[in-house]
Protein backbone atom coordinates (compact mmCIF):
# COMPACT_ATOMS: atom_id res chain seq x y z
CA UNK A 1 0.00 0.00 0.00
CA UNK A 2 0.99 3.37 -0.77
CA UNK A 3 0.12 5.76 1.93
CA UNK A 4 -0.02 9.73 1.11
CA UNK A 5 -0.73 12.13 3.70
CA UNK A 6 -1.85 15.66 2.37
CA UNK A 7 -2.85 18.67 4.36
CA UNK A 8 -2.93 22.52 4.15
CA UNK A 9 -1.15 23.66 7.28
CA UNK A 10 -0.62 28.07 8.12
CA UNK A 11 3.41 29.60 7.65
CA UNK A 12 3.64 28.02 11.06
CA UNK A 13 2.22 24.95 10.70
CA UNK A 14 -1.00 24.42 12.42
CA UNK A 15 -4.41 22.95 10.63
CA UNK A 16 -6.53 24.85 12.43
CA UNK A 17 -7.52 27.35 15.64
CA UNK A 18 -7.08 26.02 19.17
CA UNK A 19 -10.76 26.17 19.23
CA UNK A 20 -10.37 23.34 16.26
CA UNK A 21 -12.41 25.36 14.18
CA UNK A 22 -11.75 24.97 10.33
CA UNK A 23 -10.04 27.77 8.52
CA UNK A 24 -9.55 28.77 5.06
CA UNK A 25 -6.00 28.12 4.64
CA UNK A 26 -5.71 27.74 0.94
CA UNK A 27 -7.70 28.32 -2.18
CA UNK A 28 -9.76 26.94 -5.00
CA UNK A 29 -6.67 25.69 -6.75
CA UNK A 30 -5.85 24.10 -3.92
CA UNK A 31 -8.94 22.37 -3.49
CA UNK A 32 -8.90 21.20 -7.39
CA UNK A 33 -5.69 19.44 -6.05
CA UNK A 34 -6.55 17.62 -3.21
CA UNK A 35 -10.04 16.51 -5.26
CA UNK A 36 -8.37 15.33 -7.58
CA UNK A 37 -5.84 13.52 -5.03
CA UNK A 38 -9.06 11.90 -3.79
CA UNK A 39 -9.96 10.88 -7.33
CA UNK A 40 -7.17 9.08 -7.72
CA UNK A 41 -6.43 7.18 -4.28
CA UNK A 42 -8.37 4.06 -3.45
CA UNK A 43 -9.35 5.19 -0.50
CA UNK A 44 -9.37 8.50 1.82
CA UNK A 45 -8.59 8.31 5.64
CA UNK A 46 -9.33 10.76 8.92
CA UNK A 47 -9.05 10.30 12.55
CA UNK A 48 -11.99 10.03 14.55
CA UNK A 49 -11.18 13.47 16.11
CA UNK A 50 -11.01 15.18 12.45
CA UNK A 51 -14.77 13.40 11.98
CA UNK A 52 -16.11 14.76 15.28
CA UNK A 53 -14.56 18.39 14.74
CA UNK A 54 -15.46 18.75 10.73
CA UNK A 55 -18.33 16.24 10.12
CA UNK A 56 -16.29 15.89 6.68
CA UNK A 57 -18.00 13.67 3.37
CA UNK A 58 -14.41 12.98 1.68
CA UNK A 59 -16.26 12.46 -1.33
CA UNK A 60 -14.91 13.68 -4.91
CA UNK A 61 -16.29 16.73 -5.47
CA UNK A 62 -15.62 17.17 -9.50
CA UNK A 63 -18.19 15.51 -11.63
CA UNK A 64 -15.83 14.49 -14.51
CA UNK A 65 -13.60 13.23 -11.85
CA UNK A 66 -16.07 10.69 -10.92
CA UNK A 67 -17.02 10.13 -14.24
CA UNK A 68 -13.73 9.12 -14.89
CA UNK A 69 -13.43 6.87 -12.19
CA UNK A 70 -16.91 5.23 -13.30
CA UNK A 71 -15.24 4.84 -16.95
CA UNK A 72 -12.44 3.21 -15.52
CA UNK A 73 -14.51 0.78 -13.86
CA UNK A 74 -14.21 2.41 -10.12
CA UNK A 75 -16.69 3.21 -7.61
CA UNK A 76 -17.53 7.39 -7.79
CA UNK A 77 -16.07 7.56 -4.82
CA UNK A 78 -12.54 6.22 -2.95
CA UNK A 79 -13.48 4.51 -0.38
CA UNK A 80 -13.56 6.46 3.37
CA UNK A 81 -11.89 5.21 6.73
CA UNK A 82 -11.86 6.38 10.11
CA UNK A 83 -9.19 5.37 12.67
CA UNK A 84 -11.32 5.65 15.79
CA UNK A 85 -10.17 3.72 18.70
CA UNK A 86 -13.03 3.35 20.74
CA UNK A 87 -15.80 3.91 18.24
CA UNK A 88 -16.96 7.27 18.88
CA UNK A 89 -18.39 8.18 14.97
CA UNK A 90 -21.67 9.10 15.25
CA UNK A 91 -23.64 6.91 13.32
CA UNK A 92 -25.47 9.87 11.34
CA UNK A 93 -21.81 11.19 10.31
CA UNK A 94 -21.58 12.83 6.95
CA UNK A 95 -18.41 9.93 6.19
CA UNK A 96 -20.90 6.75 6.99
CA UNK A 97 -23.83 7.76 4.00
CA UNK A 98 -24.30 5.93 1.09
CA UNK A 99 -21.75 8.01 -1.24
CA UNK A 100 -18.87 5.50 -0.66
CA UNK A 101 -17.97 2.30 1.01
CA UNK A 102 -17.02 3.34 4.55
CA UNK A 103 -14.17 1.68 7.15
CA UNK A 104 -14.32 1.72 10.44
CA UNK A 105 -10.87 1.00 12.07
CA UNK A 106 -11.20 0.18 15.75
CA UNK A 107 -9.84 -1.49 18.77
CA UNK A 108 -11.00 -4.11 20.93
CA UNK A 109 -11.12 -0.99 23.61
CA UNK A 110 -14.57 0.02 21.31
CA UNK A 111 -17.95 -1.04 23.40
CA UNK A 112 -20.04 -4.12 21.59
CA UNK A 113 -23.26 -2.13 21.36
CA UNK A 114 -21.83 0.72 19.56
CA UNK A 115 -19.83 -2.00 17.13
CA UNK A 116 -23.34 -3.61 16.67
CA UNK A 117 -24.42 0.29 15.69
CA UNK A 118 -21.66 1.16 13.65
CA UNK A 119 -21.80 -2.54 12.06
CA UNK A 120 -24.85 -1.49 10.31
CA UNK A 121 -23.36 1.70 8.78
CA UNK A 122 -19.72 0.91 7.98
CA UNK A 123 -17.19 -2.11 7.10
CA UNK A 124 -15.89 -2.52 10.83
CA UNK A 125 -11.88 -4.02 10.60
CA UNK A 126 -10.58 -4.53 14.39
CA UNK A 127 -6.98 -4.43 15.13
CA UNK A 128 -5.23 -3.87 18.56
CA UNK A 129 -5.97 -3.47 22.20
CA UNK A 130 -6.37 -0.17 23.22
CA UNK A 131 -5.35 1.48 20.09
CA UNK A 132 -6.37 0.82 16.73
CA UNK A 133 -2.76 -1.49 15.55
CA UNK A 134 -1.98 0.57 12.56
CA UNK A 135 -0.20 -2.24 10.18
CA UNK A 136 -2.81 -4.42 11.18
CA UNK A 137 -5.70 -2.59 10.16
CA UNK A 138 -3.78 -1.07 7.01
CA UNK A 139 -2.88 -4.82 6.09
CA UNK A 140 -6.32 -5.51 5.84
CA UNK A 141 -7.19 -2.67 3.37
CA UNK A 142 -5.20 -3.83 1.24
CA UNK A 143 -6.72 -7.14 1.58
CA UNK A 144 -9.78 -5.12 0.38
CA UNK A 145 -7.83 -4.00 -2.75
CA UNK A 146 -6.85 -0.44 -1.15
CA UNK A 147 -3.19 0.15 -3.14
CA UNK A 148 -2.94 3.93 -2.64
CA UNK A 149 -4.36 5.76 0.62
CA UNK A 150 -5.04 9.37 0.93
CA UNK A 151 -4.75 10.59 4.43
CA UNK A 152 -6.11 14.23 5.68
CA UNK A 153 -5.50 14.31 8.88
CA UNK A 154 -5.70 15.28 11.90
CA UNK A 155 -2.51 15.55 13.14
CA UNK A 156 -2.78 12.93 15.94
CA UNK A 157 -3.73 10.56 13.31
CA UNK A 158 -0.77 11.98 11.11
CA UNK A 159 1.74 11.67 14.18
CA UNK A 160 0.93 7.65 14.77
CA UNK A 161 1.46 6.56 11.16
CA UNK A 162 4.71 8.38 10.65
CA UNK A 163 5.37 6.53 14.51
CA UNK A 164 4.66 3.45 12.67
CA UNK A 165 6.36 3.37 9.80
CA UNK A 166 3.63 3.88 7.54
CA UNK A 167 3.57 7.03 5.39
CA UNK A 168 5.19 6.84 1.94
CA UNK A 169 4.74 10.23 0.84
CA UNK A 170 3.74 13.43 2.44
CA UNK A 171 2.20 17.05 0.83
CA UNK A 172 1.50 20.43 2.86
CA UNK A 173 -0.09 23.16 1.19
CA UNK A 174 1.55 26.14 3.18
CA UNK A 175 -0.77 28.99 3.40
CA UNK A 176 -0.51 32.59 3.57
CA UNK A 177 -1.69 32.77 6.68
CA UNK A 178 -0.33 33.04 10.82
CA UNK A 179 -2.80 30.88 12.79
CA UNK A 180 -0.45 29.90 16.61
CA UNK A 181 -1.36 28.73 19.53
CA UNK A 182 0.71 26.64 21.89
CA UNK A 183 -2.32 24.11 21.77
CA UNK A 184 -3.45 24.79 18.57
CA UNK A 185 -3.51 21.59 15.75
CA UNK A 186 -0.57 20.99 14.60
CA UNK A 187 0.09 18.81 11.45
CA UNK A 188 1.79 16.27 13.54
CA UNK A 189 1.17 15.97 17.19
CA UNK A 190 0.87 12.83 19.14
CA UNK A 191 3.50 12.43 21.64
CA UNK A 192 6.13 13.53 19.18
CA UNK A 193 9.58 12.35 18.71
CA UNK A 194 12.96 12.71 20.94
CA UNK A 195 15.21 11.03 18.80
CA UNK A 196 15.06 9.03 15.09
CA UNK A 197 13.19 11.79 13.35
CA UNK A 198 11.80 10.18 10.41
CA UNK A 199 13.78 12.09 7.39
CA UNK A 200 12.50 13.68 4.51
CA UNK A 201 13.10 14.27 0.88
CA UNK A 202 12.13 17.47 -0.72
CA UNK A 203 10.68 16.45 -4.43
CA UNK A 204 8.68 19.33 -5.12
CA UNK A 205 8.04 22.79 -4.57
CA UNK A 206 5.55 24.06 -6.27
CA UNK A 207 3.37 27.85 -5.59
CA UNK A 208 -0.35 27.47 -5.48
CA UNK A 209 -2.85 29.87 -4.60
CA UNK A 210 -1.09 32.26 -2.29
CA UNK A 211 1.19 29.73 -0.69
CA UNK A 212 3.03 26.36 -1.60
CA UNK A 213 2.73 23.02 -1.86
CA UNK A 214 5.85 20.93 -0.07
CA UNK A 215 5.59 17.19 -1.65
CA UNK A 216 8.44 15.16 0.83
CA UNK A 217 9.25 11.72 0.50
CA UNK A 218 9.84 9.53 3.54
CA UNK A 219 13.19 8.59 3.23
CA UNK A 220 13.49 5.00 4.31
CA UNK A 221 17.19 4.57 4.13
CA UNK B 1 11.83 50.01 12.58
CA UNK B 2 11.60 46.41 10.36
CA UNK B 3 11.65 43.21 12.16
CA UNK B 4 12.35 39.90 10.38
CA UNK B 5 11.42 37.08 12.10
CA UNK B 6 13.77 34.02 11.01
CA UNK B 7 13.56 30.30 12.01
CA UNK B 8 14.12 26.49 11.21
CA UNK B 9 11.28 24.51 11.40
CA UNK B 10 10.13 21.00 10.89
CA UNK B 11 7.96 19.98 7.75
CA UNK B 12 5.49 19.72 10.59
CA UNK B 13 6.08 23.14 12.33
CA UNK B 14 8.46 22.19 15.25
CA UNK B 15 11.06 24.63 16.29
CA UNK B 16 12.54 21.42 18.77
CA UNK B 17 11.24 18.37 20.28
CA UNK B 18 9.13 18.83 23.44
CA UNK B 19 11.88 18.15 25.17
CA UNK B 20 13.08 22.07 24.29
CA UNK B 21 16.51 20.02 22.96
CA UNK B 22 18.11 21.86 19.47
CA UNK B 23 17.51 19.64 16.57
CA UNK B 24 19.40 19.91 13.77
CA UNK B 25 16.91 20.92 11.19
CA UNK B 26 19.13 22.84 8.63
CA UNK B 27 22.52 22.87 7.20
CA UNK B 28 25.28 24.68 6.32
CA UNK B 29 24.03 26.75 3.92
CA UNK B 30 21.07 27.74 6.24
CA UNK B 31 23.54 28.01 8.49
CA UNK B 32 25.63 31.08 6.62
CA UNK B 33 22.35 32.76 5.20
CA UNK B 34 21.30 33.25 9.14
CA UNK B 35 24.86 34.36 9.76
CA UNK B 36 24.82 37.03 7.01
CA UNK B 37 21.15 38.27 8.04
CA UNK B 38 22.37 38.24 11.68
CA UNK B 39 25.54 40.59 9.88
CA UNK B 40 23.26 43.00 8.20
CA UNK B 41 21.14 43.39 11.06
CA UNK B 42 21.33 46.24 13.70
CA UNK B 43 20.47 43.70 16.67
CA UNK B 44 18.91 39.96 17.01
CA UNK B 45 15.80 39.36 19.45
CA UNK B 46 15.33 36.31 21.50
CA UNK B 47 12.89 35.58 23.98
CA UNK B 48 13.89 34.12 28.15
CA UNK B 49 12.69 30.81 26.83
CA UNK B 50 15.31 30.56 24.20
CA UNK B 51 18.25 31.88 26.26
CA UNK B 52 17.34 29.48 29.22
CA UNK B 53 16.95 26.22 27.01
CA UNK B 54 19.91 26.82 24.24
CA UNK B 55 22.16 29.54 25.47
CA UNK B 56 22.97 30.94 22.13
CA UNK B 57 25.25 33.81 21.74
CA UNK B 58 23.49 35.22 18.72
CA UNK B 59 26.83 37.06 17.28
CA UNK B 60 28.32 36.26 13.73
CA UNK B 61 30.27 33.16 13.36
CA UNK B 62 32.08 34.46 9.86
CA UNK B 63 34.98 36.05 10.36
CA UNK B 64 34.67 38.44 7.08
CA UNK B 65 31.29 39.47 8.16
CA UNK B 66 32.11 40.90 11.26
CA UNK B 67 35.29 42.94 9.75
CA UNK B 68 32.79 44.20 6.63
CA UNK B 69 30.44 45.41 10.29
CA UNK B 70 34.01 46.82 11.22
CA UNK B 71 34.77 48.58 7.92
CA UNK B 72 31.32 49.82 7.60
CA UNK B 73 31.79 51.75 11.17
CA UNK B 74 29.34 49.08 13.10
CA UNK B 75 30.22 47.13 16.15
CA UNK B 76 31.40 43.85 15.11
CA UNK B 77 28.45 42.31 15.96
CA UNK B 78 24.48 43.19 16.40
CA UNK B 79 23.04 43.90 19.39
CA UNK B 80 21.22 41.48 21.14
CA UNK B 81 18.07 42.05 22.76
CA UNK B 82 16.56 39.65 25.38
CA UNK B 83 12.41 39.70 25.75
CA UNK B 84 12.53 39.27 30.01
CA UNK B 85 9.52 39.98 31.29
CA UNK B 86 10.15 38.67 34.95
CA UNK B 87 14.11 39.11 34.82
CA UNK B 88 15.27 35.24 34.62
CA UNK B 89 18.24 35.68 32.23
CA UNK B 90 21.32 34.08 33.96
CA UNK B 91 23.93 36.24 34.95
CA UNK B 92 26.47 34.29 33.16
CA UNK B 93 23.91 33.73 30.11
CA UNK B 94 26.46 33.71 27.13
CA UNK B 95 24.26 36.17 25.76
CA UNK B 96 25.52 38.65 28.53
CA UNK B 97 29.18 38.41 27.66
CA UNK B 98 31.23 41.35 26.19
CA UNK B 99 30.82 40.49 22.57
CA UNK B 100 28.32 43.11 21.78
CA UNK B 101 25.81 45.22 23.74
CA UNK B 102 22.90 43.35 25.05
CA UNK B 103 19.89 44.91 25.86
CA UNK B 104 17.24 43.32 28.74
CA UNK B 105 13.69 44.34 28.01
CA UNK B 106 11.85 43.53 31.56
CA UNK B 107 8.73 44.71 32.80
CA UNK B 108 7.75 46.09 35.95
CA UNK B 109 7.15 43.05 37.50
CA UNK B 110 10.93 41.62 37.36
CA UNK B 111 12.29 41.79 41.20
CA UNK B 112 14.32 44.92 42.27
CA UNK B 113 17.18 42.94 43.33
CA UNK B 114 17.32 40.88 39.97
CA UNK B 115 17.29 44.43 38.03
CA UNK B 116 20.39 45.51 39.67
CA UNK B 117 22.65 42.25 39.18
CA UNK B 118 21.39 42.32 35.55
CA UNK B 119 22.06 46.08 35.29
CA UNK B 120 25.19 45.58 35.36
CA UNK B 121 25.72 43.07 32.89
CA UNK B 122 23.25 44.58 30.49
CA UNK B 123 21.22 48.04 29.28
CA UNK B 124 17.88 47.51 30.79
CA UNK B 125 14.45 48.60 28.56
CA UNK B 126 11.92 48.49 31.11
CA UNK B 127 8.30 48.66 29.81
CA UNK B 128 5.25 47.19 30.73
CA UNK B 129 3.31 46.15 34.17
CA UNK B 130 3.67 42.40 34.20
CA UNK B 131 4.70 41.47 30.36
CA UNK B 132 6.67 43.33 28.26
CA UNK B 133 5.25 46.12 26.36
CA UNK B 134 6.31 45.38 23.42
CA UNK B 135 5.45 48.67 21.23
CA UNK B 136 6.95 50.73 24.14
CA UNK B 137 10.28 48.37 24.28
CA UNK B 138 10.71 48.30 20.67
CA UNK B 139 10.23 52.13 20.33
CA UNK B 140 12.83 52.36 23.22
CA UNK B 141 15.14 50.42 20.98
CA UNK B 142 15.06 51.96 17.69
CA UNK B 143 15.56 55.36 19.57
CA UNK B 144 19.22 53.44 20.28
CA UNK B 145 19.80 53.69 16.78
CA UNK B 146 18.34 49.66 16.02
CA UNK B 147 16.59 50.20 12.41
CA UNK B 148 16.50 46.33 11.59
CA UNK B 149 15.60 43.98 14.11
CA UNK B 150 16.30 40.16 13.51
CA UNK B 151 14.30 37.96 15.90
CA UNK B 152 15.03 34.20 16.31
CA UNK B 153 12.59 32.77 18.30
CA UNK B 154 11.14 31.14 20.41
CA UNK B 155 7.27 30.28 19.65
CA UNK B 156 6.02 32.69 22.22
CA UNK B 157 8.05 35.39 21.91
CA UNK B 158 7.62 35.20 17.61
CA UNK B 159 3.57 35.00 18.44
CA UNK B 160 3.48 37.97 20.55
CA UNK B 161 5.62 39.84 18.16
CA UNK B 162 2.69 38.99 15.40
CA UNK B 163 0.17 39.93 18.24
CA UNK B 164 1.34 43.14 18.60
CA UNK B 165 1.41 43.78 14.68
CA UNK B 166 5.46 43.94 14.88
CA UNK B 167 6.39 41.83 12.44
CA UNK B 168 7.52 43.07 9.09
CA UNK B 169 8.55 39.69 7.40
CA UNK B 170 8.83 36.44 8.62
CA UNK B 171 11.57 33.81 6.79
CA UNK B 172 11.44 30.13 7.60
CA UNK B 173 13.99 27.23 6.34
CA UNK B 174 11.25 24.41 6.50
CA UNK B 175 13.98 21.24 7.20
CA UNK B 176 13.12 17.62 6.05
CA UNK B 177 12.63 15.88 9.41
CA UNK B 178 8.94 15.29 11.36
CA UNK B 179 9.14 16.40 14.87
CA UNK B 180 5.83 15.89 16.07
CA UNK B 181 4.11 16.42 19.55
CA UNK B 182 1.14 18.19 20.90
CA UNK B 183 3.46 20.46 23.40
CA UNK B 184 6.59 20.56 21.45
CA UNK B 185 7.36 24.14 20.52
CA UNK B 186 6.28 25.57 17.21
CA UNK B 187 7.06 28.60 15.56
CA UNK B 188 4.14 30.89 16.47
CA UNK B 189 3.03 29.55 20.30
CA UNK B 190 1.03 31.58 23.09
CA UNK B 191 -2.46 31.80 23.00
CA UNK B 192 -2.78 31.83 19.22
CA UNK B 193 -5.40 33.98 17.40
CA UNK B 194 -9.24 32.34 16.53
CA UNK B 195 -10.06 35.50 14.49
CA UNK B 196 -7.94 38.30 12.72
CA UNK B 197 -5.61 35.89 11.65
CA UNK B 198 -2.42 37.77 10.49
CA UNK B 199 -2.30 37.79 6.65
CA UNK B 200 1.13 36.98 4.54
CA UNK B 201 2.26 37.17 1.01
CA UNK B 202 4.73 35.13 -0.28
CA UNK B 203 7.46 36.94 -1.29
CA UNK B 204 10.25 34.23 -2.02
CA UNK B 205 10.68 29.98 -2.42
CA UNK B 206 14.54 29.21 -2.27
CA UNK B 207 15.56 25.69 -2.21
CA UNK B 208 18.48 25.30 0.48
CA UNK B 209 20.42 22.60 1.87
CA UNK B 210 17.72 19.84 1.97
CA UNK B 211 14.83 21.75 2.54
CA UNK B 212 13.21 25.34 1.52
CA UNK B 213 13.28 28.78 2.39
CA UNK B 214 9.89 30.68 2.71
CA UNK B 215 10.77 34.58 2.76
CA UNK B 216 6.72 35.88 3.97
CA UNK B 217 5.63 39.95 3.88
CA UNK B 218 3.50 40.61 6.21
CA UNK B 219 0.07 41.54 4.52
CA UNK B 220 -0.87 45.28 6.62
CA UNK B 221 -4.03 45.91 4.38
Amino acid sequence: MYVIVNAAASADGKLSSRRREQIAISGADDFARVDRLRAESDAVAVGVGTVLADDPHLTVKDDELRAQRREDSRPANPARVVVDSSGRTPTDAAILDDAATTYLCLSEAAPVDRRMELAEEAELVTAGDDRVDLLRAFAALQEQGIEQLMVEGGGELIFSLFEAGLVDELRVFVGPTIIGGRDAPTLADGEGFVAKFPALDLEAVDRLDDGVVLTWRVDDR
